[in-house]
């Protein structure tokens, strides 16, 4: 049942479906005239920003944690995580009442600690490398016998997460084109397996912060390249595609737009203006697509997916870049 | 038709419900499982912060352009406002295609006016002072003859603002109680009469910031008290009561309950952090009263009016608050 080799089919994101049902939220698509006005096209935002923990990681994390059998489940989950899926694992092991575990390093916020704690997980601190996070989440696996569920190298994570688009095309179904951001793959991946198979017509694309282009390089050049140093505001799209995602994204996708951290912060800050919705930096490049590519969309129908809205009121990007006058970048 | 002496009905309420649908939105009503813990109630928030122009003042401002007789409409509408009802009228004023005539002190942040000029209408500027703005506004209507519509102290104007409670009550069917905020009372009034009306068994609270509790102070004496020299960040809410308003609230409300900076300040955080919501201070009132009066809600199904999203980014409160350590208020 828990093919952790094959890569996930559309059949997998419809059994998703069905199994997270009443455990996530079914989010709303929402459209803006103002800003169908800047963009010269008909947007349809898929609002995962409202999703339970803020973010479509919800989604992948739920499905996973559901499919395990019962005595791994009793046996908990672990992960190694500083942002949204840490709090989606947690999330989806409360509702099965099982023990989470998460690797946390030292060095992340306060407020996305103390988000994980409050769905009840058990935090492991480790120094802030990678090394230590997958060394550390070792011992843990070792010591506690809990099933580790990666942030997207997992193909029922995938799965859940293709659910997002599964109902992004039912709610708005003339769709010419669809966008998701792409950090890991793992969500870029479960919308391209979820809308080829069920609307072969609609383009599919990717869209990156340019200072984290290595999915667009890796896509061009046909080669998987590591995210190495990577500089965007978009803290959620710092992570590497993995073999699966890199495959699954070269068999499906439109292609990758890149785009400028201004436009990222500009198409952000349109979203909360003009549509009252808190969304993070990650959320908005897909609408920053839309702004620096405008001849692929223009007077098209176009789904976007807002894949979350966890973003530090106390330092948002325009404060930031006011008061310093040099943008920070959060690496 | 015109009854502008007549308080307004019920039937008024439902015949502008009918004729303002297709021109604003059916705004969501949305729930938190993490703000009901908090609060310790159940939790149904009607978001007209969703609404057209970002506030509950697209309702009453359609309903009274829509109501004008052909003649009066050709020669256009009129008010003095920097806030919400300007936007509104301007905007109701563009689905008839007639002009629109807004009044704005020159004080006003010039994110207020472009919204104003976005929707079409033209600004006469005058100085920052309520015997400025009502002469400005005199010569304004001499010149145009164009109808001035009042920001609350206009019956249909309340009639269309009591539409949102409307259909707060029908998506939430099982309220025991519903609060508004107060400024001039047109909100609370048009909440009252739809509410009071069709469930006369949900208990009708007001709320108001201690820093402009003018209304709280009225109907407490039985006696209309201006707002003096109101401090509070809710903008929003810096009006005095009507007799027209002071009567209606004073057959209708349980009550009104004050409430602190430090606590609207806390509940408009909070629907930010955990909704996602861009809210302005104002519409994040009624949570404040939620907070600051537990007894009266506890474990009670509760409606609560966000009235708007209008809100500076570059100067959210709290930033203020952490930057100067001493709230500044914005009257």
């Amino acid at each position: 049942m828990y093919r952790m080799n094959a890569d996930p089919t559309f059949e997998d994101v419809l059994a998703a479906a069905e199994r997270i049902r009443g455990h996530v939220h079914r989010t709303p698509v929402m459209t803006s005239e103002a800003i169908d006005r800047i963009a010269g096209a008909g947007l349809h935002f898929k609002c995962e920003n409202l999703q339970k923990v803020g973010a479509f990681k919800a989604r992948g994390a739920t499905n996973a944690v559901l499919l395990l059998d019962e005595d791994s489940a009793q046996r908990g989950v672990a992960t190694h995580s500083s942002g949204n899926h840490a709090a989606a694992l947690a999330y989806a092991a409360s509702i099965r009442g099982i023990p989470a575990h998460v690797v946390m390093p030292s060095s992340a916020p306060p407020v996305k600690r103390s988000a994980v704690e409050g769905y009840g997980a058990e935090i492991t601190e480790c120094k802030p490398t990678l090394d230590a996070r997958e060394t550390t989440l070792a011992e843990v696996v070792e010591r506690t016998g809990a099933t580790f569920i990666h942030a997207y190298d997992n193909p029922m994570v995938i799965a859940g997460q293709g659910t997002a688009s599964l109902e992004l095309i039912t709610d708005a179904p003339d769709l010419d084109a669809v966008i998701a951001p792409v950090g890991g793959g793992g969500l870029m991946s479960g919308t391209a397996i979820a809308v080829s198979a069920s609307r072969p017509d609609i383009a599919i694309w990717g869209s990156e912060p340019a200072g984290a282009d290595d999915a667009f390089r890796s896509l061009r050049d046909g080669t998987r390249y590591p995210s190495v140093e990577p500089k965007t505001v978009a803290d959620g799209l710092l992570t590497s595609l993995s073999d699966r995602t890199f495959r699954i994204l070269g068999q499906r996708l439109e292609g990758i737009l890149t785009v400028s951290e201004e436009n990222i912060i500009r198409a952000m800050r349109l979203l909360w203006e003009r549509m009252k919705l808190v969304v993070e930096p990650s959320g908005a490049v897909p609408l920053a697509a839309v702004l620096e590519h405008p001849d692929h969309f223009a007077d098209r129908r176009v789904g976007l997916i807002i894949s979350g809205g966890n973003v530090d009121l106390d330092n948002l990007p325009w404060t930031r870049s006011k008061r310093s006058n040099v943008l920070t970048f959060s690496v």
